[in-house]
């Protein structure tokens, strides 16, 4: 086995070490096709072309979670291929839209390790950023997972936590170039409900579900090229299950939010992010959202909404969240925090 | 749950109302290639850009199924949310190709209504136009369906029944702009026959089966942006069941149908058809049909065939459709009328 | 059912014939994007059009095994849908890369019959040419399948069987034009393994592996527009199983074979393959690989390896093969023979 990839142990990171990921890719309209059918994805945005003219871009963008996907994707051969769990995401932008035709890398410098207390794991931090074929950045976040030790015996590192903010500052995020909602088409769009009709502290239900299937969650992982064994063996994994990838729940979670949020439309932030229990194949997802806070922008007639969006599963309460205990209830999948550019 | 989408009911809806569905959508060659991935789609003024050009056209357009299933798609969040059940089609005709690169939106109108007798709900009549981003129409239907009424209480509108042809005249029908046969290669097509070899009356088994799966049709379904809960909910029917959209049986009946009739190329009219008995996941659907008339249109080389399209599951008898009561046999799933135009 | 393709039997074959195969095909960006998202595909020329352009190429071609399986689907209506087995491969060669927007179509030559001696059923061989919408020839290989009689009463042609090659020699391996791996980055492609780094008899254990599913299988078997019937009908065996298109499990084990075969891009020769044993939905999918040969070629910093590549499925021991009985062991699904291009 000493051609193939056995990943990275904890051991194996040093702070300040830069990591160029393979392998290129390019996105077109298979792509675009493919996120349509994957999941209920509705946004007008990235639905139309003439819509997103309309609001001032060249064409409709891929969607902003597809090319988080592509550029995360990368990143597991060299980071999370021995990861024993995904810890977080903080200060996540999307830096300029994804075009059809663009061609992405993906490239992450260590920006902290910490050895656990038990001496067999460990956690790194990485910070992320997908460039496109001109080297312009097109997303940067930060992620950071608890991997494995090769060698239990591999002395610690010096431990150092990155401070990371917990919000990304409205002021730093990035409004695509030329963005403009003031000719915005709700009819078209399919909600009546701008910036104005959203209260911090609101609840959306968003009532939709979808039972996860086998070849489903395969094929997007797949199209993303990640490449974590658990997602795509049944032999892998004692009790023989697939674990879903959790990108899958965020996508699915996102698309479902359509129906409540649908003029919310580019994701610009990603503030954090928790894949609260793991999701398997036959389960049904649901979606709930809160506005969390709200920002004014620069471009004409956007404003931002800072959003909770929360993943659940079959037999969970309206709005379940966390227990008394301040823990995760078991029939939450996934808790993400992020802005979203919507028109005023 | 105040900013979801409750879908409307009976009482919402008024004779004559103009109602502008969400969302626009471009297709392009992303969507040609599901549609061949979802559907066992040969024929090959779709398949062949080459072959296309060959009988007139600038290529190869987009299925004519799945144009229908992208106008039809944006309705249903507007017309049959809360629908029973989708009573019938008439008066389909395609009007112009959809190309890829096209931006689809729909548009419908209600023609008719009509209280059911236990006062709980109603028969909704449209008429469905789907236009390009030119604001040219592509393809135009009307369809009823029977809707929930959300107050028991509201009072019956006036009933209109709308005076609907039984059949689409042949000289009614749209005929694409240039289309001629006169060199059409029925080798590369697959099959020799032309329309001077079907007779009114002959059946046809088309022998090859599909076995459903629940991937591949909430796949599709979600490609066309269909969001009824029923076909992607388990959770939603007491059953657990997931109803197969009624629209992937059709396009999979129809691409079964090539084999046999792999010269009808271009669907053109929608006469009828009715959803005779639900589908689901496990079913093997076969299809069989019945030239029910001819027709010669002014376009060079160029016939016209009524077909009855049916589509069946496991058990059927050969061209199994009704019981000496009239009604269908429960191992029928579609009963189909089109026109379609074939080579002279 | 006169109208209906029943295929041919074996009886039907002459030596010297010439079969033009339906239906043309156009591919492009979708299904490069199918590609990726049916199989864990992550050779970079075919991932990325800068990396291919990098390479001397204009941008990504189709994944070699893509055009292989277009050209190789339209050859089943008329070479193997009475077939009882795919017994062999052999003097394959890619001749030009196919790009996006190409359209194929494929003609084949019977090139040998041979009666079995029970009188039921025969041997055909032929040569199978893929070409684009230009003539020129895309792909090329032999391959010889058992087909049943219709008429066991029909008399036997005379026997004649082809002189075929073991193996494609190196001299005759067509290299892409421009074809130019001196500038080739290692980091991008994932892995840093040259041609020189690989020696005859080494053998590489991929590691990964892939659990089938129905959905997957069919979606790609009817991308390619295969359309033998035991693919899709669970009714069509008398165990309910749909058997996996051989051809599904080439690609699922080449993927794989990307993690410790990184570099080797492109295949342009197949000297055999055997499909060992049937495979199923729900078995796991693993593959290791066995450099056979190596050669140098006239394109700059271009060389060749010949791999066996074999896919073999749960409880394989690692680098099963055959048993001491000289026959290949159960858990091996594939065995197969190619020439891939890999940098110097």
């Amino acid at each position: 086995m000493g051609k193939t990839n056995p990943g990275r142990f904890f051991e194996d990171y040093r702070v300040g070490e830069v990591i160029a990921h393979a392998v290129p890719r390019t996105v077109a309209e298979g792509e675009r096709a493919l996120y349509h059918a994957l999941y209920p994805a509705r946004h007008a945005l990235y639905s139309s072309d003439m819509f997103a003219q309309d609001c001032g871009l060249e064409s409709a963008p891929l969607d902003d979670l597809a090319a988080f996907h592509v550029v995360f994707g990368k990143t597991v051969p060299d980071i999370s291929l021995n990861a024993v769990a995904n810890l977080g995401y903080a200060e996540g932008r999307w830096l300029a839209p994804v075009w059809p035709g663009d061609t992405l890398n993906s490239v992450s410098e260590v920006i902290g390790l910490k050895q656990n207390s038990n001496g067999k794991s460990g956690v790194v931090y990485v910070r992320t950023t997908g460039l496109n074929q001109n080297g312009e950045p097109v997303l940067e976040y930060v992620r950071w997972v608890m991997v494995r030790k090769r060698d239990l015996d591999a002395q610690a590192p010096e431990t150092v936590i990155p401070e990371l903010r917990t919000v990304v500052d409205p002021a730093d995020l990035v409004i695509p170039e030329g963005l403009d909602f003031t000719g915005y088409n709700f009819a078209l769009a399919g909600e009546p409900h701008r910036w104005g009709d959203y209260e911090i502290g609101e609840k959306i239900d968003h009532v939709d579900g979808v039972t996860l299937e086998e070849a489903e969650h395969m094929l997007a992982t797949r199209l993303w090229q990640n490449t974590a064994k658990v997602h795509f063996d049944a032999t892998f994994r004692p009790d023989g299950q697939r674990l879903i990838y959790g990108g899958h729940i965020i996508s699915l979670a996102r698309a479902l939010s359509f129906n409540g949020l649908a003029n919310a439309q580019m994701i610009v932030g990603l503030n954090g992010g928790a894949h609260a229990n793991p999701a398997f194949s036959g389960l049904t997802v649901k979606a709930w959202s809160e506005v969390l806070d709200k920002a004014e922008t620069p471009a004409p007639g956007v404003g931002a909404l800072r959003l909770r969006l929360v993943a659940t599963k079959d037999g969970a309460d309206p709005f379940a969240l966390k227990g008394e205990d301040g823990k995760y209830k078991p029939e939450v999948l996934l808790d993400l925090d992020y802005w979203a550019l919507i028109p005023t």
